[in-house]
């Protein structure tokens, strides 16, 4: 939907939360049908409950032209990412969104399904927020709900010296997915574009291995920002070093056909470990629980693949063939 | 700081939180430092856990020339007032925050000494989030959390046919404010001018009553879109009807003096009665109950006024001399 398009006819933000939003939060005695501005969560003894929240702009985080269902649905994924770094069982959420004029009845709908389809897969409710009007672009945040049986949060802090550093699934489909959004990636299949633009939009959150984190790992964290800078958080928060073989980053076969036309490899490989929007899990594990651990993956269809070791010292460093390689600041910092 | 000044030093989003964000997260283990994206609460068994979220847009519910200090205490105080009138005690909070580009280190460090000025007077801590940059206007969230004696919350329904309605503090002075605060209301005395405009910068959360509004309030809702709009959505939940003597309802010596300089006196009234931002607390209570929490608010030296009844039916009525009077549609569906 462009600007250039003659105004839609404006939603009062009361018939919208009435007709779409409340629909979502039925069966759901704590949201209190969305008609107190307010929920109430009793409690649960034995469990933690764990909360994250993260923010979405247009034009920043997501594309003007992507689906507003798919907008709601990496939203709601990127925080549900969050959990299954932190061995959480997904419970619930609160949206605050702000819509500009621009966007009518279609837009708010089809957001709506977006958040109603991904809250029945993953098992989630919505339980209140806001609903405002913006003059700038669309802006979004979930506040999203988890629990854990008591004690038993995934940290970041935790990584031991001595520890295996592991992660889930393939590591740069999201930054190549990102170029294959937006009509990049010429050198690639049709079929693999398709790929990468999917693993961008709708990231899978990995809470299948939730409870084998629980029981194995020493430290976690959801790979948002590029392996590197998530890894790079687990060492800060440890205060520990985390050793990157970057060769033995698992690559999507989309990604290793990309990987073997670039020139550099090198530097294509750090471009991989550094761009954002996996949303894999990287962890810790003592030598010991590995095992247990890769086979719990397996038994879920979910590759596990080791990467590296936590040493004694500071910060994350990427190696390839054995030797550090510079890393971006950048991508080491935030994305 | 307005668009047309040459741009400011850019703000590592990391930098900014390490600096301003985590000294607001000290002394908070469930914060984990802010290092791990996640809080994580333990259950209290015997107690409920309230959570509510609201946003705000700059240019939409506050000025690009308010401070940013004010700004934030606003943001925490909108939301600390929803926990007032849920008679929840306030206990922590997630921001998340859009930044332009143009707000460099002094609004950043401003809006982060307004966050700790208000967590301390008001007990809260802060418990994670997401900083992220816009291209829009300066928009934030804050997830508020708050504590109540286990089924003890203060909903909107629970209002019955025969209970007072009662509002504390003063109506009208959150609308006159916003005027005031752009320059307007020429007729004041410059004293009723700043007191109306510190009123609408600066909500107070009526967090003192909460106690007796447990023991007493059979519903409340906080005043925050205008006394009929709210106590419209108490009518609501609660399936009866909200009958509102106008001219019953408290005003503040400033609102006092602007009305008696009015026209049209009832229309004057129903302005006071629709405007938002007084985040004044509106409750309904059995008779034999109201004089247990007016005597409880008066020691607290809190005005409580009796401004109507509740009645079989549905919806908000407003009377003046006993008859109703028109009300604004777009004052009862939302502000």
């Amino acid at each position: 939907m462009s600007e250039a398009e003659p105004g839609p006819a404006p939603v009062d933000e009361f018939d919208w939360i009435r007709d779409c939003l409340t629909p979502l939060a039925a069966d759901t005695p704590e949201a209190l049908g969305l008609l107190d501005d307010a929920a109430v969560i009793a409690s649960r003894p034995g469990f933690d409950l764990v909360i994250s929240k993260d923010a979405v702009v247009e034009g920043v985080h997501f594309l003007p032209d992507d689906p507003l269902d798919a907008v709601a649905r990496k939203l709601m994924r990127v925080n549900l990412s969050d959990l299954a770094a932190k061995g959480a069982e997904p419970y619930g959420y609160l949206l605050a969104i702000a819509w500009p004029k621009r966007h009518g009845w279609p837009a708010r709908r089809a957001f709506a399904e977006g958040l109603g389809q991904d809250q029945r897969q993953f098992g989630l409710r919505l339980l209140g927020g806001d609903t405002v009007s913006t003059p700038g672009p669309l802006t979004a945040s979930l506040t999203i709900l988890g629990w854990v049986p008591q004690g038993r949060m995934v940290r970041r802090a935790g990584a031991q010296a001595g520890d295996v550093v592991l992660v889930t699934g393939s590591i740069g489909d999201g930054f190549l997915g990102l170029e294959a959004a937006q009509g990049g990636l010429p050198g690639l299949a049709p079929d693999q574009r398709a790929y990468l633009a999917d693993r961008y939009r709708l990231p899978r959150p990995r809470l299948e291995l939730i409870s084998a984190l629980r029981d194995c790992a020493s430290a976690a964290a959801d790979v948002s920002d590029g392996l590197i800078a998530d890894a790079g958080r687990i060492a800060i928060a440890s205060q520990r070093r985390l050793e990157l073989d970057l060769e033995a980053a698992p690559l999507s076969p989309a990604a290793s056909a990309w990987l073997s036309a670039q020139g550099d490899q090198d530097a294509a490989r750090v471009l991989l470990a550094s761009g954002g929007d996996d949303y894999e899990v990287v962890c810790t594990a003592p030598e010991p629980s590995v095992a247990t651990l890769q086979r719990a993956a397996a038994a879920l269809g979910l590759a596990l693949t080791r990467i590296g070791r936590v040493t004694a010292g500071q910060g994350v460093e990427a190696q390839i063939g054995g030797r550090a390689v510079p890393i971006p600041r950048a991508g080491y910092r935030h994305g």
